[in-house]
């Protein structure tokens, strides 16, 4: 199996060796775009999908995802680059390539609720997500005969209240064992110390089973049947120090009714948290997504 | 306008000179659903839908709504009601019937924005509202001419911090007046006073522009702005004491994106609160909704 | 895993062993309710959840469904359908009980494309479909691994316009030698003969990939592509002779634009066929549905 | 009424002076975006807003809608067009400027169903749909009174299978009396010649009380009552001379039951009707919309 998946990696990354992607994000003022797709016209690439978005035409920010077409693009990172540096540093521009083919290193963490792992690693055969699962993480046992059946690593870290520095510490290593991108939290039931979090800024992704800001922490469905809403919700959102209040990627909902218990609206909910972290997932790795303050800005 | 409204409530109650309903809410156990439809079999009535639930058929409540037919109804009303007594005791109920020829008296009430009062007057003036809208009170003027064009009773009363006491004292001496049986609360941005709730209990609707638990209190949709939800909601509840806190009849979101400043959150939610407080009015008025503890159970 | 799912199934059954319900079909008419619910009060059944629907209270059709608890229950089964036979004479029934610990055995059809299989085997292994997947029958290969490694039985049976007649004989004969209650098509690209299907009366389950009635028959995305539409959908219904066009049970749409191309459409419209069919064959296997005529009463 | 409407619409011109919209469609190939953004900065306009679309980057179609701010637009009108000319030629593209302050005159058809142009109405007076309504022409009488007191012009033109070169004649006049850019068709039950479609090409927008493709033309709520669907939905679409078949603009849906008669789905597809329609018009009136074949590209 893990063989298969990586065939499909690897032909992925040779059909893609000529897309590359820039994102941007600068005080808008006239002429960005012109600057921008004259310069990509110029080294050769072509413009294949454009997204931008001012939060002011006059003294707000601008920002633009390009995604382009660029013959021999491995061969010219650098060049680009720094070719590119004059109109950053006219525009005063924050900004970013990225190369499709180097496909994001990911590491999932999960708990005992494996529904968010299962969802992620089936789109990731059927090649809808391209990442390179490289391992997974748990503070039990459950998930892994799921994991390891597809060739994946799994590493089991005891984790609890009184363990977090030590686990952590286990977690980080590995992370930077396995050059690891992006982190996705699918479920994963253990809070992050703020030294894990700053370890990789706006790239650990959570999904948290209820409509933020509705439910913030601990038990949110077991609240939401006590106060008797008539919508159930899941929030994928990036983690900050702050529980429950990082900048929210994607968010999805479904009716329930007075029948629904709290058994029945977790499992509801299950469905909803499977959706909606899977799309925050393909988002991120496609580079859709400018964090901006605590907001996203996200080119679907 | 009036008459030709007024012609059509009549010609409903003509229409619906048999038809009841009878709401129970008691502790569960075996043979409750026998003897109510034993009982209304006997008073001659035809059962046209029936619905029940039951938190829990073992020591849990149960909760029944029945719409029936019996000639004559009107005349045996009283009959009727002497006669579920004894049933009523034995099963310890809490019950009540309601004739659909009873077209509830409503008030509403309305600050400055006036598209979920005009939604009500529409669904109204097209028959699907079935209520006598006996007046509209307003702390502005805004609504008047749209109220009065419709012949129906347009009052302005001042209300603001100040004077709460003053107002609601107007205001009550209406609702008394009028006999009003339920007050629709159709952004009308003024809280009221523990007094003004317990005279009307469980018969004022509000309509809350955010998906409840989230923000509570004023201007959800900045907050929501500030924030960065991918989702904006509005919430129809019974108002109670604690601010936005009472039995949530209906909810539902929209989906916005980060290009969607407050101005348009605005917007897309008045879509939203339109329709929600509309059911909830409609199945308020047709006796489809039970509170129990601080939860509504909806017979939609 | 086998095992597994086998004692869990094993477990449910003696949880149930007191679970029952009544589906009743007959012409409206005054005392029905009451005259059932007297019988199971009788028979010492206490009502759990109860559902009716009358196309029109003054001579139309009656349509009940009652889940019921009665202690030892599976000694009882001939004697409650005895006693009932009386009832069922006076207003002229269509009616059937169902047992709850009869687990209903389900055979699952599959081509090449998995993901319908996958959610009804996942849906299975949670707990949340209650039925005995008894085998799987394909015209491909594909799906072997996936099923056999559940430990279920896969049979490939080659299946093509030019020996229909063949393979559904075999297919038939497994049906039979597995006691079948109830057939799925998970995306099985072959249509079958009226002899099938008058061998299966609504008991075989469709998920096609439309809105149905739009898109009948082949190619649905690349049709709904060429239409221009902005919303693709799936539905599930019971297999007639008509080509797609069968009681529909549940339908659903996700929005698309123009961006989206056929394979777009195709991924997007999995996720829909996923969700529906799903849904479908739980309906199903909860006794939820009733035919009549062409359409279905769904009491979900 | 009408006069605070006016007012409305000059106070947008005035502050609108500076805006434009530049709609473009062309073979693909490198170098479209640097040309078009680089001539809009030599023009001195800023873009404030900017979707593009490519069917294939190889090959393919490239559509852009760039909303721009150019101080002193209405000067420079013909200067820009001028100015573009050898662009457009290089690139051979179809192209159009249109200009925020040239509001659109728009002409309403109707015939005995009023909630569409109600709905239409109400987005106009509360400055949602930026458009002139400049009349509204109904082959029956009911719309007269809710249209007049606005102060819209209206017209009563019989219309009927016997009379309809005769209707088309007098309605055809109007239009060019009142130099109509779109007209709008809010439930007008009349089907209209290729005569009067070939009048107005890609600017008469209708809404379907459907989803279609299903139940192209007459009375789709009982056909789709008799099918027994658990969707209902509607569709706006440009009128072509096929009917029921111009390109789709929007369509959305609702779910309903086995409760649900023909009444009944008509009401509830009327609120449908109500917002698909008006979602249509308003991106026609900010030129959101190219058509290509019998597609639209929406930049919404």
């Amino acid at each position: 199996m893990k063989n298969e998946i990586q065939e499909r990696i690897e032909f992925f990354q040779r059909s893609q060796q000529s897309r590359g992607r820039l994102l941007i994000n600068c005080p808008d003022q006239p002429g960005i775009v012109t600057a921008v797709s004259q310069f990509l016209f110029e080294q050769g690439a072509n413009i294949i999908e454009s997204s931008q978005y001012s939060t002011d035409p006059k003294g707000g920010t601008f920002f633009m995802r390009i995604e382009f077409d660029c013959p021999e693009l491995s061969l010219k990172e650098e060049i680009l680059k720094n070719n590119f540096l004059p109109i950053a540093e006219k525009f005063i521009m924050k900004w970013k390539f990225t190369f499709v083919y180097d496909v994001k290193k990911t590491a999932i963490f999960v708990s005992k609720e494996l529904h968010c792992l299962r969802e992620l690693l089936w789109e990731w055969q059927s090649g809808d997500l391209m990442a390179e699962v490289a391992l997974v993480i748990s503070n039990h046992e459950d998930a892994r005969e799921t994991v390891e059946a597809l060739g994946i690593p799994f590493y089991y870290i005891q984790a609890n209240k009184e363990n977090r520095a030590e686990a952590e510490s286990k977690q980080l290593q590995l992370l930077e064992e396995y050059a690891i991108d992006v982190v996705v939290l699918a479920r994963y039931m253990q809070i992050l110390t703020p030294e894990f979090v700053s370890a990789h800024p706006i790239s650990i992704i959570n999904i948290h089973h209820s409509f933020l800001p509705a439910f913030v922490g601990a038990r949110p469905y077991e609240r939401a049947y006590q106060r008797g809403v008539k919508l159930i919700g899941a929030t994928s959102h990036y983690v900050t120090n702050e529980l429950d209040e990082g900048p929210i990627i994607e968010q999805d909902i479904m009716r329930v009714d007075h029948r629904d218990q709290i058994e029945s609206l977790k499992k509801i909910g299950r469905s909803i948290e499977r959706s909606v972290l899977a799309r925050a997932v393909k988002w991120h790795l496609e580079d859709r997504i400018i964090v901006h303050g605590n907001k996203t800005i996200v080119f679907s």
